[in-house]
């Protein structure tokens, strides 16, 4: 019995003790060993440079990523050309078309009753003024909500504000709670009638760093023209609302839909020796939004499940092949997620796991494994417990570029990273190289070696499961 | 005698025990009394709301206000509102002509090696490209120095970049050591034939919000197109630049001249008992930069100075008349400080104080006063002293507006605010409402009542000073 199962032993034993605040009623669990094999890649990579090295390049010799543009094009050119200098194998591109949608103009102006300019950046998918701008009266809704349950009749031909009240979360909840301001929002104001919407970034910093982000229309309802202000100039027209006097807004976004382009998914992959054993699916999202240089969103991403394959690629051949996905256009409709599966999805695949969450610390992981294969979500609890990261109670299986794998049935490991900060500077051109923390960044890589060293080595089975939902 | 002053006397008696660490080898003096009706004003102004409510109100409703536009034409009117109801006498406007510059379109490309958009503003008085923009070689200088001390041949017909390493200081001197690449290196990089120069904004920060503010071309330098990148784009450059491989910039700055337009000082007066005491003036700058809606600059220091004088209008009438000039245009060079002496510089003032760097708490203060007025001093650091603020060794007389007037011989008395903070946002967009701190406001206002409290009512004869330089 190691040191450590002997001490919470101990420590299960001392729970009958009346009054003692964290008392449990039965003895936790005796951790799984951990393979010495797998500590050994664990703490070697909180060394590792290779990943701010990826993002670091990526974001300073590509820069901005945007969807089917000739940017993406060149990170895909430079994501080959850095594989095939790392080593790894079946380096290669798989193409696909989508619509291409490009920012134009963008300026905002309060005409009355102070007159003054905003800052504001448009949404992916949002319609056009006329180039000359729409001038028009300014209702405003503290609150997706307030919006939902407004008559049509108080928005027609108006343009709308929608607020929200977004605060920090860890797992990133509050996305989810006030995001729809954004998500749907737009459809909602432009089915209302509303000539135009905008909306207080969904954000969570106090500065004029406007978040973009990609909305939607659904089929029959035509685009209108749909920004996000800064968080700041958000708060802005809350004050100037609540001195009681009417709002006049003039707005010019002139962005398009310029048809169809190409993008694309870069592949490579560290070769296994048991091709029956399936493929262990991990990567990050290529594209970029076109303000910032996509370093947390997610040149990061790429980076950190790079930098864990290729300690895998640099030891002893692992039981399954490990393939990395650069993927392309996630940020306009998860495109390339969905191209992969397209191509990929009746191989067999062992996990799909994505990091796109930023590159701050990974506090949690989370499974969705098959029964015969629950040991592995023990060692994976043992090997990773010294990086700081606990077993969450929840079914694991996230991401829009697995997600489309995932819902085939392919089991899933999530390794969740702190996001406190990253909706500070998600979308906005603040997401920069300078957001990046190197030591939390090879905690990231670590985490990912660990779970590579584990899964891609389990003897078990690793086979379908029911996806989260 | 107090009980603070039999303390320190009774610290001092202690000094002489060996190896006491912070020994002193003679005993403080005993702190001067302080008045009991200065320390009310004192600790009753850390309740203030004025400041606060002056603040909100000038961001939200007038917003930026660029010198001699309509902005800050209207910033006067709000101005004169304001201090007619809040009960100051002599309000009234003084105006002024002036040059005036304005923003036009403002973009830089990255054409080679690695094609980016980066994110830049102009200097105030920059000169313009042409609309289409300007092409060119790129030469990268990581300081003032390395510019000042390169061959003219190597920069002519090329955009110049010149780099800075600013770190915050508390006192700002690192704006000071820094700053020159803003001040004067334009027109070095126009004496020696380039094209064009960026530098990396003047700024503490590491995020995408560009800072401007003023540069000089003297008689004779015809102006070159002058911008500043955000540090984050700084560093970018200076990453790409790195790499080795020619960089090619194409920069688009049309700002222009607009000919002479009206600017204008704000003046109000709690009037003194004894006219022939002198004038206390106090006051910030009403004008801001074009960006942000100047809230830590300098609608703060017309808060902080107004907030402080109302409370002395609201009590017994002070030996001294309290002048509160909310001063146009100081941004592009300093026109109504310079206005207020021409017109006023021959009456009789006791000192002349700004209110110029923030709102971040006063943390010390230094004064340059005649012999005769030396006790005033003392009285000063006794009631400062309970707000954490100390008396500094250094002659005192800083600011751009009332350093025309205190060249002039009048005495000054600087209550120094933190400026570690200040240089992140200052001449950025990001300066606005949600910079400033409440608490830390109030804690100014209750230095600045202090400071009225015992200057306007001292007894002593204030007369003239030699200036600090």
């Amino acid at each position: 019995m190691t040191r450590v199962a002997l001490a919470l032993l101990s420590l299960a034993a001392t729970t009958a003790l009346p009054g003692f605040a964290f008392a449990q009623r039965t003895a936790p669990p005796v951790p799984a060993p951990v393979d010495p094999k797998v500590a050994a890649l664990r703490d070697a990579a909180l060394t590792d440079t290779l990943a701010y090295d990826i993002v670091e390049g990526l974001t300073t010799e590509v820069g901005q990523r945007l969807a089917a543009t000739d940017a993406e094009a060149r990170a895909r050119t430079w994501a080959v050309a850095k594989l095939k200098s790392l080593g790894f194998k079946n380096v290669h591109i798989e193409e696909y078309q989508m619509p291409v949608w490009l920012r134009g103009v963008e300026t905002a102006e309060v005409l009355a009753p102070f007159p003054q300019q905003l800052k504001l950046v448009a949404l992916g998918n949002s319609g056009a003024t006329p180039a000359s701008g729409l001038t028009a009266p300014l209702v405003v809704f503290k609150s997706y909500g307030d919006l939902a349950n407004a008559a049509p009749d108080s928005v027609r031909g108006k343009i709308v504000y929608v607020g929200n009240a977004m605060d920090p979360t860890q797992d990133g909840s509050s996305y989810g709670a006030y995001g729809p301001a954004r998500f749907v929002g737009p459809a909602l104001a432009a089915k209302m009638g509303a000539a135009a919407i905008v909306i207080k970034s969904i954000g969570t910093d106090p500065h004029r760093n406007p978040h973009t982000g990609g909305t939607n229309f659904p089929t029959g309802t035509a685009p209108i023209p749909a920004a996000a202000l800064s968080v700041s100039d958000g708060d802005q027209i809350e004050r100037i609302a609540a001195r009681g006097k009417p709002i006049t807004l003039k707005l010019t976004l002139t962005p398009r839909f310029a048809g169809t382009g190409t993008s694309g998914n870069v592949i490579a992959e560290v070769p296994g020796s048991d091709p029956k054993a399936g493929v262990v699916l991990v990567g990050g999202h290529l594209d970029s939004w076109d303000l910032g240089t996509g370093a947390i969103d997610d040149a990061s991403g790429v980076a950190i499940t790079t930098a864990a394959a290729k300690r895998l690629l640099d030891g002893p051949r692992p039981r399954r092949t490990i393939r990395v996905v650069w993927f392309g256009a996630e940020e306009p409709g998860g495109y390339g997620g969905k191209d992969y599966a397209r191509v990929h999805g009746q191989e067999r695949h062992a996990i799909a796991s994505e990091s796109d969450f930023g590159a701050d610390r990974v506090w949690r992981f989370e499974v969705n494994l098959p029964d015969t294969a629950k040991p592995v979500a023990d060692r994976l609890q043992s090997a990773l417990a010294p990086l700081g990261i606990a077993r969450g109670a929840g079914v694991g299986g996230d991401g829009t570029d697995v997600g489309p794998t995932l819902a085939l049935g392919v089991a899933a490991v999530d390794l969740n990273q702190d996001g406190t900060r990253y909706f500070d500077t998600h979308h906005t051109p603040d997401d920069t190289l300078e957001r990046i923390d190197p030591v939390q960044l090879r905690q990231n890589v670590a985490a990912w070696t660990t779970m590579l060293g584990v899964v891609a080595n389990a003897p078990e089975e690793i086979g379908s499961v029911t996806p989260r939902r």
